[in-house]
């Protein structure tokens, strides 16, 4: 059975692979602090065009998202997200655990607007006695978002705009950052990051890495401390250098970037021939984690070839399926996939 | 330059490469919930010879620490642990920062005894007042410890007893529990630890994995629960079938064991080298976290052919360094490194 | 200027005080180990015809939530909740801060109902994987609720038998209990409480008391443990005979349900004067917190003369008001208000 | 039975009852923002010549404790206390269910040395890899100590000179200050506090106060969240006026002193009295918690006609007992205690 259900179901491409084969015998320090890993970080910052960044690994990302936060708020401090967003949702109440609440928004889209950010802080602090509210700290959005729409680099900017009016970091997740600079409608490259926001992770699970999250952290304060936080929730990896060698790797002839593209073009042909073949979107857009509304007929036909995400369920009592691409999806089973589906209509 | 600072300088052995690289381009569902996960749980119970256990693998030992400990007690619980542990020393304050304090104990040799135990709980529970005390919850050892120290099954059991007297679970952290059990003088064996203990951890990071601790439980409702905590704190892989893959080629043809034992033969070969080239110690044992005592000077001498680990200062000047051998640790090295240390006597 | 906007803005009832004072230079052994304490616990009992519940005394209602929901919940569960209700808005985080997430649900009228509660479980329950979200462990209401609304008996009893089929522990928040139960359209008595949910506050702060919330337990387990997790939070008041003769005094001769009944009736009075008099309310009802909705020039005007609450802002720019009778309301003052208010009608 | 075990069993002196009395009926309004509690504020500034300080008042001393460690530490940080500290022993590990450990240090009498605090500072600001221990963030301890032991004002500001050097934050507890500034060997007033640390409380509850304890803070970012903290810690009392009214009574006419000198000048008789008769002390002092040594029989002979506290086994068997004089300490007690005693030696 091909499964398209999420993008982190394989390795990793061949070079990230033999990077770390190549690395195995060698005899590096712990913790990150290896020759592998400084370059890593060195190769992040070029592409970022933001030399004084700071750049520290982490294997998972809730455990990116969740020592981000607490490392940046107050402990009376919350972080904006959308309703929708993987830290509200999908982790276990991680951020919670470390003492702080979300102050979720709902949104139309899985995307919150600078208005929205404002929104919650206009009311926070026109409170006579803001001390028995939580107060807004910083931002915290996906890009893509979780349900694969896509902010542009002006939408972001806004939002840094009004978090920095309000005193708030804004982090971007970028778990799928390279599926989103790689869509067809992308107006950004990772350069644009350091720009419009503090911190922002330049996912490596779901992009051609084993596993790693690479969290670049502009404001120089928070970076200095960042190691520590990592070390007590857990994250420090004893051998750093297995992060360091596959982000080297990625960064090492635009690995990265191809491997992102690779799964963007699969992304848009996905789109464009169910969309062709009559499915309808819960969110429509062109990023690799497509929702096309199926019958709970069609669904349980489809699945007996194909490993699909039941996403959710509509009031109509149709559901969303989440079809998602990556660096290894195989175009012959995308075409298989669709022309499967095409038959189902 | 040779490095013997630590035992996890170097990847893995081909066997765990090969089966990585072999499962690389499967699609193999996340989060452990894959077969080579289910497999390697299964190779992992048999050799404990504990067929009703849950088996959990986790990246990394503060995780695996913080996260075992967190579940096991009540808010107003605290954990038994050696001063010298690694909880109380070496992870950035990560089990106070889930809530909870060690009440550590001083040893002579890095071992609790049951009879400390003891004391600590007798000491608390004949309180009229205990509720302004921290309640003995748990207690932590690590096997061997984190100078080299070895407890023996007696010892354990006794501990273990009193556990059960007072409630409590006992957790032993077995990041180097193949090196221990290898040890020359080791009187167990990994179907000996689901007799005496609660959890423990068959550590992988340092006896032969990239990296990766499997945690085995006992008790059937912590088991059951333990998912939620491993995901709420961050420490659930999303490739988990990475970490299944490993143990899976570490518990096939022994690999785990022999691998063990390779550095343990190495690890009396040093012991033997350096007591008879006149060293002393700072714990005397034949485990493979050796402490020389040495002059500042000689450390001088070693660190500019071998790196070493400044392990700690004694009031009369001298230095305890630490040299690890582990499954990596080539012979030839070893014996280049006694001559060596032999010329500076 | 005469002040109704909260019902905490007087002292104690001369009862009270007298109770205090009498025992001012008597030796009480501390943290509720006295005599006045024991006696007090034993009032409540009776008055809650539950001889085997766990009574004990906190100062403050945000103390008395969180220390109750922190020892309820396992670390990966979180607390059912109306999203007007007083822990998930006006606490600062305080329930997040000791590590859990506030599942909230809207309302209609700030009331949760069984089958709202029973929809989140569902849902959580038929997660595949279900370890990715918070899990319910327990539900949170308020009697009257944050807006003045008020369950009957048969709805909280509804929400308790979905709590039993769920393994959750139903928490009521009493900060106003007696002024339900003295409201006209009171189905139940302080005897109703330990039958249909598993803890309860009988509050004090707002009625009768200069402070103090009397937690009710009517779990075993959890009412031996609840006086290590006071402790620990802060909670337990060095002087504890200080609540013990508060609530001494409260409970003798029916202070407690008198005070009530004063409250109550002035209530019905307020409701029913604005009512005659023209004004809406944003939420109907005949208990101690009014919230009849006026313009912008009529709140300046009211405020002139007296302190009310500016609760909440219409959509159509007028503004829900509060106004609170308690045990201390005079008549007289009510009287005015009303002969005021007409006026701007 | 006479009572002597702690300096918390009565009240409070007429005149703090009488406020209460009077401003029982005033509607005041909540959370401190009300007149006394500003007056007492300024009283406390004024005493202490510290016109710029914040003046916060807390219920208890735990809760005091708790809020301000975990408002002035970051995540990674930990607080320097003495192993006799009350955070350390006495408040069910409060401190580490906010996440902060406490690096103990043992001490000869209950009094940590700048040395001491310097050797903690110089040990990890050593360490190559600090990121893997608990940075010092701050320094916590007692005047007078647990013990009874009395910092000199000297000995105070060369702490505060290292905290100072490291960019840590120096915390007095003052649970007993008045007592310490009142005994016959102080070299200090209210008004050296301020020179001599960040924070520090006036203690009421075992002063003269029925409860209450007043957080006097000279750093300015910190006094700002300072009430952000308290109420998210469940600290904020709803009828703040009652601690201001307390403290405007304890800072009128010098009560609070008057108070102080009363249980200063019987302490001085209790360790005069007793030394003549022959006691000897775990520790000597002159201050409101004498330490004398007991048989076992002498302890229960005393016990059949005075209530005092088993402070301390020690190893020979004998008893340290504690007895304490406060405000409310009657003359005449005293004396018949000392007559007493004497028989027994």
């Amino acid at each position: 059975m091909v499964r398209f259900e999420c993008d982190y179901l394989e390795g990793a491409p061949l070079p990230v692979l033999e990077a770390i084969a190549k690395a195995n015998l060698e005899q590096n320090p712990g913790y990150g602090f290896d020759s592998h890993s400084d370059h890593a970080r060195d190769l992040i910052r070029q592409a970022c065009q933001a030399p004084e960044a700071g750049v520290y690994f982490l294997v998972g990302g809730t455990q990116a998202n969740l020592t981000v936060i607490a490392s940046c708020l107050k402990n009376y401090q919350g972080v904006i997200a959308p309703q929708t967003s993987h830290i509200f949702n999908h982790e276990t109440g991680a951020i919670e655990a470390t003492g702080h609440k979300i102050l979720s928004v709902e949104t139309a889209d899985g995307k919150l607007t600078a208005q929205q950010v404002r929104d919650v802080c206009q009311a926070y602090w026109k409170e006579t006695h803001a001390l028995f509210f939580v107060q807004p700290g910083m931002v915290y959005i996906s890009q893509t978002t979780e349900v694969g729409t896509m902010y542009s680099r002006a939408e972001i900017a806004a939002i840094h705009d009004v978090c920095k009016e309000y005193g708030m970091k804004l982090f971007v997740d970028g778990a799928r950052l390279g599926y989103a600079l790689a869509a067809p409608d992308s107006d950004m490259t990772l350069a644009d990051l350091p720009q419009i926001c503090d911190v922002f992770t330049v996912g490596g699970t779901k992009q051609g890495a084993l596993f790693g999250e690479a969290v670049v952290i502009m404001d120089e304060d928070l970076s200095k401390e960042f190691p520590y936080h990592i070390k007590q929730r857990g994250g420090l990896l004893a051998k750093g250098w297995l992060l360091g060698v596959q982000y080297e790797a990625l960064f090492t002839d635009d690995l990265y970037m191809k491997s992102a593209r690779h799964a963007a073009d699969l992304a848009v042909k996905v789109y464009k021939g169910l969309k062709e073949a009559g499915y309808s979107f819960l969110y429509e857009h062109q990023t690799n984690q497509q929702l096309p509304i199926v019958t709970e007929e069609q669904l349980k036909t489809i699945s007996q070839s194909y490993s699909v995400d039941h996403f959710a369920d509509l009031p109509d009592g149709r559901i969303a399926i989440r079809i998602c691409t990556s660096w290894a999806t195989k175009e012959k089973d995308v075409d298989a996939l669709l022309a499967f589906m095409k038959t189902l209509k």
